[in-house]
């Protein structure tokens, strides 16, 4: 599946480089390779998957139009793959969601549906009643097949450029929510890549994954969202996802929210990439957590760019010349 | 040349991608697509032409080492390009040289030599008895045909990825210094995509080669340096460069200071890039110069992303939601 959706995403996907500097492989004690999945199109990784399962639709499945849930990344994936055959899209929002991300997504030619959090809307009851009304098709964050498909195309870009490079056998630190994209590369690493091995970085205190292939059974964070790292926060992994995970992945790594600042930080000065704070833990991870890796190399995913500027002068200015 | 020192480039150059936004194209009213040669090593373009002259020297020459003059993004590419080669690197930088840009040329392993420019040491003199001494050969930043051809291999790949995307007429936008870029990228286009044509962009108060072509001669800039776009500012075009961006380029485009800083804000936002003043203008003339501009679309490089963390976080403060 992941060989088909790469196919299909052919010509659209960015085939983002693998970046590196040597002053982070001084920080982190060996070679540390970047996937700037920030450079994809609308800025993170999601759009893959997004892409993905918009194109494994039937065509006349598809131009009745699609819906999905989020505030964030997975929200912009699935509009400008749907902008792009021409399919109607609806992003159901929290109606509290940051006015830049709302008018993103509009931009990107959705129709967004704001419901009110706070005052007890469901918008799972929402969906459903436009889903029935007007025929569209749920699109998953993670925990969907096509989805997990179309994330795991980063995986085989992985596999062919280490091997390009010389490595053999490496952890790939991979920014983790529902594990979507953990799960997919660890497949594509399975098939191309066997001495390469993912594993999910968290941030502290939602470090479900984590927490959930230490105990080799599905654990909840204490907190469904919040924290600056929110693109990658899930209340637990997926149904779908985990069972591959387990399978496959090496053990979790947690970093501090402090560490994902840093980690921001050099990438802007040492590899000039802007990553979100949930987009740098893998990063962060590499640099800082070296005890905790194997090997003379380490890829690490950078899963999104999409912060506002105040975060990021925040995290200038707390790490700024390093 | 250029096809030459592709060659030697290959397997230690960046092959950088072209980047786009559809928020960028509706600014411009055009197809925007974006060079981001702030990602090559050392961040920014600089490293082509350094490895392309190491590369050609006789090797016993290269072996007692280079030479050259710079505070800013030259003396990080030759510095790099000698570590590679196992050869001595000397870079002449001004004492009063951001601490921050003398310590990277370090760490690169280059040999920095400070003189100090207020009490009136002549960098030449110092330059010219470390070269007598120990048999150092002089890198030039912009005025030699081997830098040159290294700076072309960008309009290789530029020629090569816009016929990949069916591009086949467009202005290509460099920021434009000494013109070595320029004119590599100008020969580049003429034998590999003649409908590109090559256009110098720079800011205002600096813009020696944009008068220069308007009136067919060589003319110098009132200052020599200043700006916030330092790391493209140069006292007038090169010798060798003129003639060549005389007989291909189009005309000169120039942005304001505040342009290329609201330049930088939408690399942030809309290419998750960081790119430096000097590195920006070429953005700023795709976006907001739209009326000097021919065709469907415009291609513009973004040269390089060494900023500091202090004048970055001005330009998202003054421009950063956009």
């Amino acid at each position: 599946m992941i060989r088909a959706a790469d196919a299909r995403l052919d010509g659209h996907v960015r085939r983002t480089p693998l970046l590196s500097s040597p002053f982070l492989d001084e920080i982190a004690g060996r070679r540390v390779l970047v996937k700037p999945e920030c450079l994809q199109h609308t800025g993170s990784f999601k759009y893959r998957g997004g892409r993905a399962a918009l194109s494994a639709l039937a065509p006349d499945v598809r131009a009745r139009g699609v819906i999905a849930f989020s505030s964030g990344n997975h929200a912009q994936g699935v509009a400008l793959a749907a902008r792009e055959f021409g399919a109607p899209a609806v992003i159901v929002m929290p109606a509290d969601a940051p006015r830049l991300k709302i008018e993103n997504t509009r931009a990107l030619g959705a129709e967004v549906v704001l419901y009110d959090r706070a005052g007890g809307e469901s918008r799972e009851e929402i969906g459903a009643a436009l889903t029935a009304k007007r025929g569209l098709t749920l699109i998953k964050p993670y925990d969907e097949p096509q989805v997990i498909a179309g994330q795991g195309t980063c995986g085989l870009e992985i596999a062919a450029q280490a091997r390009a490079l010389g490595v053999e056998r490496a952890d790939v630190l991979v920014c983790c929510g529902g594990g979507g994209l953990t799960s997919g590369i660890a497949l594509a690493l399975e098939a191309e890549a066997p001495g390469l091995r993912a594993r999910p970085c968290e941030p502290e205190g939602f470090d479900d994954t984590t927490r959930s292939l230490a105990e080799g059974r599905i654990v909840a964070n204490a907190h469904g969202s919040g924290g600056i790292c929110d693109a990658i926060v899930t209340p637990q992994p997926g149904e779908i996802t985990f069972p591959i995970m387990e399978r496959l992945c090496g053990p979790g790594l947690v970093v501090s929210e402090d560490e994902a600042m840093r980690a921001m930080a050099l990438a802007f000065s040492r590899l000039k990439l802007v990553a979100e704070p949930g987009g740098a833990v893998a990063l962060a991870a590499a640099l800082f957590r070296g005890e905790e890796i194997e090997g003379d190399a380490v890829i690490c995913t950078i899963t999104g760019g999409n912060v506002d500027a105040a975060m990021f002068r925040i995290a200038l200015e707390t790490h700024g010349e390093v």
